[in-house]
């Protein structure tokens, strides 16, 4: 039920590189214990920004995320392709309950 | 891959009514047409505050949502509730691919 929207915000002309990334990392991140969503979501009038929204049964789940080899990957992947900071919004799980 | 993210605050001493109703809502939801992700999500630092998170295929099938009898009557519940107007955040569904 430990909840988290990552609001990403790349640069120009990354598009296409920042998805193939995400999806490598989408799809190892849905295989992890613990894990019930990894969706990647688009903004429809902003082609430079992004939502990950990631659903972890425990925050401790969310934290062996960040210490998988495909995290690290698609960390240092898109580093260069980041226009600002990533922005974390932390919410809690209630509905479905699993 | 219609992807709303709906911010809600409700008036302090309703969070168990509110949650009850949406509760209800959420079940009928998953069930629709369309419908892949109903989730209800709270602010772990703000108990008025609500986010639902909701994918559907089409943006059609989220116009439909709007006109079952359970929209409906978790919409005329929850009215006196709401301590502000619902934010509605419309976003496009890229990964999973259905």
């Amino acid at each position: 039920m430990h909840v988290t929207l990552v609001h990403i915000s790349i640069k120009p002309d990354c598009r296409a590189e920042f998805l193939e990334a995400t999806r490598i990392n989408h799809e190892a991140s849905v295989e992890e214990s613990g894990n019930r969503r990894f969706d990647v979501l688009s903004d429809p009038e902003d082609a430079t920004r992004f939502v990950l929204y990631e659903w972890y049964d425990t925050p401790d789940d969310a934290v062996s995320h960040k210490k998988t080899g495909h995290f690290e990957t698609w960390r240092d992947t898109v580093a260069p392709m980041m226009a600002a900071d990533r922005e974390l919004e932390v919410l809690r799980g209630i509905y479905p309950i699993w």
